[in-house]
């Protein structure tokens, strides 16, 4: 009798599990540290063990699996914060647990966590979502018609790695200049913040800060400082103009927004869609928009709908 | 018995239909002239009437329709070309049609064509294709797990109307400036070539020409004009960028052009992929391009993909 389904979401620092029932109702959830020792290599025995001594193996339907880098196929490509060159997880996962019938399924994690929001979050029950997740660095992840696209070279929803910016061309880590997430992730507007004070010589009370986050320039665009709103109008029409590309081509039911500075909540919201309606016009006449909900959880939540 | 695929390409002049067996092999094609008098309202039951006089109706498992225009859920939302406010062609068909048993689908063109190349064409077999059809206008389809990507507001594959160019900004006939289509359709390019003459000192052999065609700029550029050449890239660099942003959103198997302009072969595909690489750099590294093969029948054969 198959009760379970686990979510697992493998980050740098430590790994997220979930025990759901059927219906996608997560009934329990812990973490174990990741071990990045010996390039990451025990890392999936230690999941299994954790997995084994909580759940009966035979209740669970399946196990899904959330890691930070590209997939395709059940193969981890490459997962730098892991310390993992191309790993065929799905098969190791497989082999670990003998011979029970458990479905294993593994995507990148932005992409999963978009699956989560469809799952059980903010666009639950929608069969077409695109989901942006601006973190640290900025990723994403498409579903079409109920399913992740994983793409051809593991890359569906790299939205972060779109070049967008002809201007600043501030460098990326992917080695190109100009990504969407050297300007609109946290890191990147604290930068686009910083650059434009260089040149700035009005008032601000971004000046008082020898350094500052991304929240701060927010807060203060908020209460109405015109400098940090002009910064978060660039980030604000950058992201717009990506979404319009995306909304050009594949025009989902809703765009999520997830990650850190999507706690910037509505006001972040209001300020793309200010940009965006001009860019889709005509052939869109609305932006719909949305928060995503399920915060850092919907990494378990997206790998368990990956084995619903 | 069921033993025959209708797939009809509604079009400004002329209406393409096309009989095909089960397995999607042309059995048959002919075309009659759209009637555009009175909005467009003979169109239908003229084409119902053709297909009538020459397939038994009990044969025919399906019938699909690409018109020019955004599509619903069967329901075309407008085709300006046929004088079609919002039409509901697959409800009308089916009342026409009386009390056969057969499937009634309907598709934008651009997608439609998008289809046919992945039933019979470039694209055979492949699950996940994005093609880019480069004709006066420029429009396009994506074909993902299969299926055409509708849209929520009929615009999937909208590719045409993104926003690339900050330069020239030529005016769109969709009411922007700066879309894909200002520059890379036929129009686009003799406008780009005619823009740039204006300021170019030079020589070229198209400043012996009062007017020119997208095909000569081509031609010389092949031939080793400089002026041309400079031209060709471009285009090439903008249609690049495009597909750049889609490659990171959905990385599908195959990007096929198609199209009038699309005729420049080889030579396009190259130029096109020598500024595309960069721009997917690190993620993707390899440029799956090919042109489309079916020419003006990839319309018929797609409209029977989607009733297959």
């Amino acid at each position: 009798m198959k009760d379970y389904l686990i979510g697992v979401d493998i980050g740098g620092t430590s790994v997220k599990i979930g025990k759901f029932n059927l219906d996608g109702v997560l009934l329990e959830k812990w973490d174990i540290p990741t071990d990045r020792r010996d390039q990451g290599r025990h890392i999936v025995k230690d999941v299994v063990d954790s997995i084994y001594a909580r759940v009966r193996l035979d209740a669970i339907k399946g196990i899904g699996f959330g890691v930070p880098g590209p997939v395709k196929d059940g193969i981890v490509l490459r997962a730098v914060n892991l310390g993992w060159q191309t790993t065929y997880l799905e098969e190791t996962v497989r082999a670990l647990l003998g011979n029970h019938d458990i479905e294993i399924a593994v995507g990148n994690d932005a992409n999963v966590a978009a699956a989560g929001e469809v799952f059980q979050g903010a666009a639950k029950g929608c069969r077409n979502v695109v989901m942006l997740t601006l973190g640290t660095g900025v990723g994403g992840g498409i579903i079409q018609d109920g399913k992740l696209i994983e793409g051809k070279h593991g890359v569906g929803g790299e939205f972060g790695h779109i070049v967008v910016d002809h201007v600043h061309r501030f460098a990326c880590n992917c080695g190109k200049n100009g990504c969407l997430e050297t300007l609109t992730s946290a890191t990147g507007i604290v930068n686009l913040a910083k650059k434009r004070l260089e040149t700035f010589v009005g008032d601000t009370p971004l000046k008082g800060y020898e350094s500052f986050s991304a929240k701060r320039v927010f807060d203060f665009a908020k209460a109405g400082d015109p400098f940090c709103e002009g910064v978060i109008d660039e980030v604000a029409d950058t992201l717009a103009y990506a979404l319009s590309i995306v909304s050009l081509s594949i025009d989902p039911d809703i765009i999520l927004f997830g990650g850190g500075v999507s706690l910037a909540g509505q006001y972040l919201i209001d300020h793309v869609r200010k940009f965006y309606l001009p860019y889709v016009a005509p052939f869109i006449t609305e932006a719909n928009f949305a928060l995503a909900t399920l915060s850092n959880d919907a990494g378990i939540y997206g790998a368990a709908y990956l084995v619903r």
